[in-house]
């Protein structure tokens, strides 16, 4: 069993399970190289596939788990959950190619397997995929509650990816602080959070007041999951990870410690950093691990995690606000303490 | 006027000016780096824009046109008809990245502006407008119809991005032979024709047969209209087309005339044609010269032109069986004779 496995709630692993299996009788008999391309990088076949789908699945288990937690049925929501998995997977598979990244989750990434044009298509066919998910699982649905879920699922899809777009362009900027990258955060890793308590809330009809409560409960979750990802960029085991070691630190990315670094950093280190950063290309070897001396000199570990640390309160403050069940507002902030320190 | 303007019915022409002028009011004043991309591609900004959508629309176009003459209201149509624009926008972004292609519409492409990294979010982006642009906007409108529209457009826009798959698919295949290119175009450029006069029967409340009938037209259009763009890809005037000279050889696209030559050509002509599509990478000037004059010995331009009409004969009779009313029925024809001998 893997870290993330041990410090999920069961009820959010058995939830997984559902979208993994909901998404394998979807999908996985489908043929063709589009559906190639399509059920590998879910898991669903090729080579280092056991028939399940890849990943953590967080996003689409957490929208049956809130519907749950809401007193509304599970089972209406899955149309719009499995929508929710693939819109995630849909990104991921272009997020590959814009980091030319050659693994995922252990396995070569699509558009290292066959190209990285054939990818942009296996990402746009997920994405229609995720409508016709939707749409041909809820045909006996409410018709207004689907509307409403596509135009949410559309929001914030959108949202995801002018956070992309913010992203890349911080790797050529030098005016990136702590907030502009909150706000790339927030569109980027946020929105589809948002989304799974806000598609909670749609399928146990909440009201306005308490949908904002669960949006922001997720925008909460979202910054103190990325950054946690982002400490593990740098400060994670590779083999737990399954990212390639320090890519974040080769590619320059604009990753919370560095921001934080760039920030509250002074003297030689920061003129230092602000070398290597500003450079053309991506950095070396040996530059990598002066980065990561002078993040240590600057103590851009241990500050990250207090950020964390910081918006995982606010989400607990967003969470008692909302109506979910006791046991899931226990089981969520046992999950969060998770988050905080989780290895993977 | 271009050329392609003049051979426009009129009506279809003030649907196009409608499509752009609602777009630009959904999108144009749209701030941020995605916008300002979108808005770009559009037409609707930079450098180049005379502030009206780029590109003939004549997918959208003929949506609107469609439902008119099947006694539909467009206006009820006009939210769907724009969600296949932008469908068919998104498709020309990510398809410049792909073919590498450095100027649409006689401006810089969006790869090229900015990055192909870029480009893919563009595109992404403009997918999710298609569908934000069309609950937006038919939030007045039956329910039943918006599902029904948006399940066609999505199988639609998923069955072009398997076009997509094959066409890149096939410039690494010996194989393509004209059933296979067929098939490949039916995909990649028949599915959003077929799109739009299935969206006209929805929002003209035709019955099944009728639709059957719609959406067949709408394929036999789309043979017709690819057939004469892979003509003129070859023996079109580039200044006319807006696309570089002869880029479909160089890249080695299994378009209509090659296929057809591959086909039915034979003696040393195929051996070398063979020699010159089977080699690796792309074909210098002196070699594109060459396939030229090869594909005039096996008699590919004539060849080319007549399959064009004998799938517009198909449409025509198809064309006969639909609803639509007698006016539309004379301009489409006319319409149609125009593909046929269109210059760019």
């Amino acid at each position: 069993m893997s870290d993330f496995d041990s410090g999920i709630p069961s009820r959010l692993k058995s939830y997984r399970e559902k979208v993994s299996d909901s998404l394998e009788s979807y999908l996985g008999s489908k043929k063709g190289k589009t559906y190639d391309m399509v059920n590998y990088h879910l898991g669903f076949n090729g080579e280092g596939s056991d028939g399940n789908l890849q990943g953590k699945a967080i996003r689409s288990s957490l929208a049956l788990y809130a519907t749950e937690a809401l007193g509304g049925d599970p089972n209406e929501a899955l149309p719009a959950a499995l929508s929710l998995e693939l819109i995630h997977n849909f990104s991921l598979v272009h997020d590959d190619i814009q980091d030319d990244d050659r693994t995922r989750r252990g396995r070569p990434t699509v558009q290292y397997k066959w190209s990285p044009d054939q990818a942009i298509n296996a990402g746009d066919a997920l994405k229609d995929l995720s409508l016709l998910v939707m749409l041909d699982l809820s045909r006996d649905g409410e018709s207004g509650k689907t509307l409403e879920a596509l135009a949410a699922l559309s929001e914030y899809s959108l949202r995801m990816i002018q956070g992309q777009v913010l992203d890349l362009d911080y790797m050529e900027r030098r005016d990136v602080d702590i907030d502009s990258y909150l706000e790339m955060i927030s569109a980027k890793t946020c929105a589809l959070l948002e989304g799974a308590f806000h598609l909670g809330g749609i399928y146990s009809s909440a009201g306005e007041d308490e949908l904002e409560k669960l949006i922001s409960f997720g925008r909460y979750l979202g910054y103190v999951y990325q950054i946690r990802d982002d400490w593990l960029g740098i400060w994670g085991q590779p083999e737990e990870s399954g990212k390639s070691a320090l890519s974040d630190i080769e590619e320059k990315k604009r990753s919370f410690p560095v921001v934080y670094a760039l920030q509250g950093g002074h003297g030689e280190e920061l003129t230092r950093l602000k070398e290597l950063y500003y450079s053309e290309g991506k950095l070396g070897e040996d530059k990598i691990e002066e980065v990561k001396e002078i993040l240590e000199e600057i103590d851009a570990s241990k500050k990250t995690n207090e950020w964390a640390e910081k918006y995982w309160n606010h989400a607990v403050r967003e969470l008692h606000e909302t109506g979910m069940a006791d046991w899931a507002k226990t089981e969520l902030k046992e999950f969060g303490s998770f988050l905080l320190t989780r290895k993977q």
